[in-house]
């Protein structure tokens, strides 16, 4: 397969003509609504070309990602890396001793959605990685199933769910807890100290390898804690794979999630079913252009039931596959039941399981299962269009842009950046233009996108080399 | 180093990339030539940025090609080829026997300028190599030399330089020419039966390694040719030498020849200076991204005496350099003397030796220095910027461009095409339409550039299996 420079050089540059696309579409439909008359007609054409370019770019770097089978090597290395962390977290979990184990406890109390919480558990389970201490996850009158976690999801221990132990304490100074056989964790809002491994971090021993696979290294790794944590109970399983069939979820199909009641207003915009289906449109465009379509497919989530009526009436030629029993759960009079959870857990699912995703970032639900998508490709870290924010995981440590070359500002919302600098990102403005703080001068502002490029945080972790790889502990 | 898929994928991209911009230039500047005010600004403010996102993408695209070293082992793959290719030739000039050996006889009587009779006797000597005749050439007489090439060039031959023969035939079918010993060439234009190895074509037994290592495989080939061809005298060797050292020729370098005289009007348009100079500064913005750059130079060729003046008035900031007193012996009045010779070996010489060339490939200086340019780097098939025509080969075999995507004409002057559809070429608009026909609805018309690719013809040629690779012939 190619080497780790190959990939960055070759995602560099996936990048520079994405972005340099996201510039022109922004500054040509700008002149066009400052116009009238025949520029806009000529602006349309040129917009209009220049999709069609980039429907070519976007399936010729589709081709030299695979070309000599590499897509498929890189599949297998992404599998292989998978069933090494799985193996990691199952002995992490499974200690020999459950009474003289180390513990982590952590409580699912997080006054939050379904997503939310999956991410407090998913945070918990990382310091008990970095720490290696068996993560005890307490869920008895969780807000969504009385009966808790198991509910649904598989134990995260086979023997050791009891927070019993000699000694605890809260989460504190490493030299505080160092010796406290069960530590408790707070919500991240109020972690302190904050230690360095939380995300966007990946484990130094893995780095190399997670790099050369994928564009996003930090959303694989978060992704499989999250598998971890959601391996289904027979009855979920079951019930996945009936749902399958009887909504006729079939490739290709595109994953829309469309966030309302609660939040919109509040923490995302309103977003229209149009501007969703813009991207839809250009996914299968594109694909269009690879293979034959047969039917353009979408499967469809949302928390609210206006959604589907409105977006089947528009868009006549697409098949929607949603369970609009699911969304009537999802609002918020019936968020928290059995009933809801069951659907949202669902919904999850399918969009993980799609081709692409649709959705605002914003949402921690559409989040979830960009992370799950993480665990069943080679790298699936472009296989999304947000219409908000970039990715992020809620509680992380900043995230970081490498600046590669100088920029001098020429507008005011703009700020200067050197080789070198560093700039906290807030987010993409899809329009060639990020935004965020440059360390270095302090300023806060726009900056061209291209000219940087993600930091990946690299973090000394525990190695696990008890369990050996090749020795296979029961899977 | 990298497959030949790889490199074909590899470099469709960058073509897409760079008419992308053709395209989205063009048109911006069209859009502001035809508007007013505000417009106009952000017209600017847009191509301006839209240079530099090509800059980037311009310099990744170098960092990929050179990943690994792979710039590195590409150029050892050149040598290589290039050795084996030469020693070929050594090998057919010089037959055991001449008095038996088969010949082709060439006459540099054609009536036109240096590179054209070059091109001559190149496209002489390719029919040489494919009929497995010692080339020999009449050059008694030349109107640039009467003392004939021997004056300036080695000649072709150590032991064959005589036409006489057993039998002797001009040029004809190959049933009617197979068993006469000598074979006495017309000029191309005149040429008949035309066989199918003319120009573009590349012999099949080194086609796959050609075409990983090249963007313009038939150029490499004919470059081989003409190298073999120009091999100098000792005196031309060390005058080369001289004048290196005189004019301060050093790297980094860029070529313009500016052809004018009796060229301009007839067979190409005026350009100015700054047309060129638009490429040259092009060229440095980018190197100057990747390297400090001490001194803009330019090696200046042309056969107009008032061009560098201009070029040293109106570009201060850059470094010509250039012999006057060559350019004066370039006029029509002095063109076929020893000295116009001599002249126009050296300004190609030094044209080829630079890292860029710009130039109007409608006049065969720079072609063959494009050619030349070839044998001395691994793919320096991207190194030109031409205000004019694409590269060919006067009396070559048609050009065709295989058509990759579906096109619809939106305007009366595009055609029509689908995937596998044979367009022939006639030029590129470099604005990202090419103009041509399509074969096979005899349409004629412009198409966009990047949903085609350039047809490499494979023919079976000779494979000179006595010259060893590993018995060193004498290099
Ligand atoms: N079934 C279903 N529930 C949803 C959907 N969107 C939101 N919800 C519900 O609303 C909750 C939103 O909270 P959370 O998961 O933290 O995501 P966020 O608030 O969008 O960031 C989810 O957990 C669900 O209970 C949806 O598309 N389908
Ligand atoms: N020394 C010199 N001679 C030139 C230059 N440009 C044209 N000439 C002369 O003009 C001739 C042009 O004929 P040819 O080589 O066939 O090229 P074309 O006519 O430009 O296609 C050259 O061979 C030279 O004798 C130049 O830049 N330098």
């Amino acid at each position: 397969g190619p080497s780790l420079l190959h990939e960055q050089r070759r995602r560099k540059i996936e990048n520079d003509v994405v972005e340099f696309w996201y510039f022109m579409r922004s500054e040509l439909k700008k002149m066009k609504s400052t116009s009238k008359g025949d520029i806009v007609r000529v602006v349309d054409r040129v917009l209009s070309d220049g999709a069609n370019y980039q429907k070519t770019l976007h399936n010729d770097f589709n081709l030299l990602r695979n070309v000599e089978n590499a897509g498929e090597l890189m599949k297998k290395e992404s599998e292989e890396l998978g069933r090494l962390v799985q193996k990691r977290f199952k002995y992490l979990q499974n200690p020999k001793d459950c009474a003289s184990a180390k513990k982590l406890v952590c409580n699912l109390s997080k006054g939050c959605g379904y997503g939310c919480q999956l991410h407090h558990v998913t945070y918990c389970m990382m310091v008990a990685y970095a720490t290696k201490r068996t993560l005890i996850l307490e869920s008895r009158g969780w807000r969504y199933a009385s009966r808790g976690w198991e509910s649904v999801f598989l134990p995260l221990s086979d023997n050791c769910k009891d927070k019993k132990g000699s000694s605890s304490r809260p989460w504190a100074d490493p030299d505080i807890i160092r010796d406290a056989q069960v530590v408790e964790m707070p919500i991240v809002d109020s972690l302190h100290p904050r230690p360095n491994y939380l995300p966007l971090a990946i484990p130094m021993d893995l780095s190399d390898r997670l790099m050369r696979l994928h564009g996003d290294p930090a959303v694989w790794w978060i992704g499989q804690f999250v598998k971890y944590l959601t391996r289904p109970q027979p009855q979920l399983q079951t019930d996945m794979e009936n749902a399958k069939a009887k909504l006729g979820f079939s490739k290709p199909i595109v994953g829309v999630h469309v966030r309302r009641t609660d939040k919109v207003g509040t923490e995302a915009a309103f977003h229209s079913i149009d501007e969703y289906m813009l991207y839809v449109e250009e996914y299968y465009d594109r694909l269009e252009a690879r293979e034959p379509v047969h039917t353009r497919k979408v499967y469809l989530a949302s928390d609210d039931p206006s959604v589907l009526p409105d977006a089947k009436s528009r868009y006549p030629h697409y098949t929607f596959i949603s369970d609009i029993e699911i969304t009537k759960t999802a609002g918020l009079n019936k968020r928290y039941t059995d009933q809801s959870l069951h659907g949202i857990i669902m919904d999850i699912h399918f969009l993980s399981l799609s081709d692409y995703l649709v959705c605002t970032f914003s949402s921690q639900v559409c989040r979830v299962a960009y992370e799950m998508m993480q665990t069943m490709h080679a790298d699936a870290s472009a296989y999304f269009k947000s219409l908000d924010d970039i990715y992020y995981f809620g509680g992380q440590n900043g995230h970081h842009m490498e600046v590669l070359e100088k920029h001098i500002s020429k507008q005011p919302k703009e700020i200067d950046m050197e080789p070198g600098d560093s700039v906290g990102i807030a987010g993409n403005h899809w329009d060639g233009y990020s935004k965020g703080m440059n360390r270095r001068t302090g300023k806060d502002g726009l900056f061209p996108s291209y000219k940087t490029q993600s930091k990946v945080v690299i973090v000394d972790l525990p190695t696990y080399s008890e369990v050996d790889e090749d020795s296979h502990i029961d899977q």
